[in-house]
């Protein structure tokens, strides 16, 4: 059961007209929200972000309409029985369906199209325990990388070269200087200090990215949100990546190269120990 | 009547599932020709452009099916009568639609969407003849805007800008360098030469500029593909976009700013001559 213009249908009968702006131009937007027990993680931050999107490209949604967003995926989880445990609710919002199509904005009073469903999230515990594998790849994205936008083939197409190369992730690199994975933020500790790329329109606000950093700021880790470099990335003593359904998954090899001995190390582990309070301190479940 | 993966239905019966990767990742390559009295203009160079797309984002579709794509465009054209005049013929090919979502491509076997239509185009002669108006861009899309995907979001944001100021185009400059339009090629004229940027991962490898730079060579004019600046080109003799849908059209106003004296320059109009000789040799009915 997904969500698609007010109604709660089958995926299989979720259809959108083939001159949707979504499919003809990547007009939209969209979030995904990490689900524990029922509850939004940082639905605040997510909605903020979201609300930033719509305004950057100058979407015609009504703030109730995002008001309501958190009702849409109570009810999604409910007809999908994801009340318990884990899941993730994705969002996506464009501009809507307009013939004849134009690259200028359709006439006002064209509905954007407003499409959302939810799925089991399973934590992959061995993974993040071992560490994962990435590869880098130019960054040849677009300069609005902070508005989160469907504009994500050079994120698909990187991706598809990490699994291909049977890494986890693509971290992009763009003039010599790392910015982020294809759908996480890139994060290291170099001395005890955290290390990160500063917020810029080269990467996307993310929201775990902002958690992290607040967890690591309460342990008392010193945190530099600077550019690093793609050989000072590989000198780290620790690398991972962030985000919503990655939470902190340690990165023990880039390229091939062994990052801090190969091993998953102990600033990560406890960062992500923090993020783990943050994600299930609201929950009556004990996880794990 | 559209065509939506091997049937041909209405418009307005023609959808796509919301997880095609063309509505959330813009995971797809399109392409668009000039229809003149049923026949595709430049047909093959439509083609080469749209295999190079397929091949460079790695999608799954039997060369037998873009071969079949004239005789689809064929079919389209007598169901919509539209095998007289002037028409386009639209077409996009996206990597399809999967459950779960994932970046890294679908499984093998995953379906490429493939959708199609064909559209009335009414020259604007009036327009062509008095020359439009353009505004200049900051030029922030990703660095293959040589492959021609839907990855066209910073189009639509600056189209929309100059559709808001009363003009025709937004010209996108990058780093000072003027690349091209949002769904043009951008071309000038200095001391009798033609000037335009030289093809890149840049720019689209345009069929029209392509064409136009035969003629003017037939025409005797010395081309020269050099990148030119945003203040060069405001001290420019002419200016004209071109493309699918512009053929040749004259810039006379950049940023509120005269170019040429305000008037379509004589380059521009015999290039424009040329140009017509080209699109409409083929056909038994005379043109303007």
């Amino acid at each position: 059961m997904v969500y698609l213009n007010g109604d709660f249908l089958p995926l299989e009968d979720a259809k959108i007209p083939v001159l949707d702006r979504g499919f003809v131009f990547g007009d939209g937007v969209y979030e995904v929200w990490r689900v524990v027990e029922g509850g939004l993680f940082e639905h605040a931050r997510h909605e903020r972000r979201l609300r930033r999107g719509i305004q950057a490209l100058a979407l015609d949604v009504p703030s109730k309409d995002v008001d309501a967003l958190a009702g849409v995926a109570a009810r999604l989880l409910e007809a999908n029985e994801l009340e318990q445990g884990e899941a993730t609710f994705y969002l996506e919002i464009t501009r809507g369906a307009a013939y004849p199509r134009t690259h200028h904005f359709p006439p006002r009073g064209t509905r954007p199209t407003v499409f959302a469903y939810v799925s089991r999230f399973d934590v992959p515990h061995a993974a993040r325990a071992a560490g994962v594998k990435a590869i880098t790849q130019d960054d040849v994205r677009w300069l609005h990388c902070d508005i989160k936008t469907v504009q994500l083939l050079p994120n698909a197409m990187a991706k598809q070269q990490a699994h291909a190369a049977g890494a986890f992730e693509a971290i992009f690199v763009r003039d010599g200087v790392v910015t982020e994975g294809t759908h996480t933020s890139v994060l290291g500790v170099k001395n005890g200090e955290l290390r990160t790329h500063p917020l810029s329109p080269l990467i996307l606000p993310s929201v775990t990215r902002e958690v992290v950093i607040e967890v690591a700021r309460a342990q008392g880790i010193t945190v530099r949100e600077q550019p690093f470099s793609k050989t000072e990335m590989l000198q780290l003593d620790e690398l991972f990546i962030s985000g919503t359904t990655t939470d902190v998954t340690p990165v023990v090899e880039v390229d091939g190269q062994a990052i801090g001995g190969g091993k998953p190390g102990p600033v990560s582990l406890a960062l992500y120990s923090g993020l783990q309070q943050r994600l299930y301190s609201g929950s009556a479940v004990a996880h794990r």
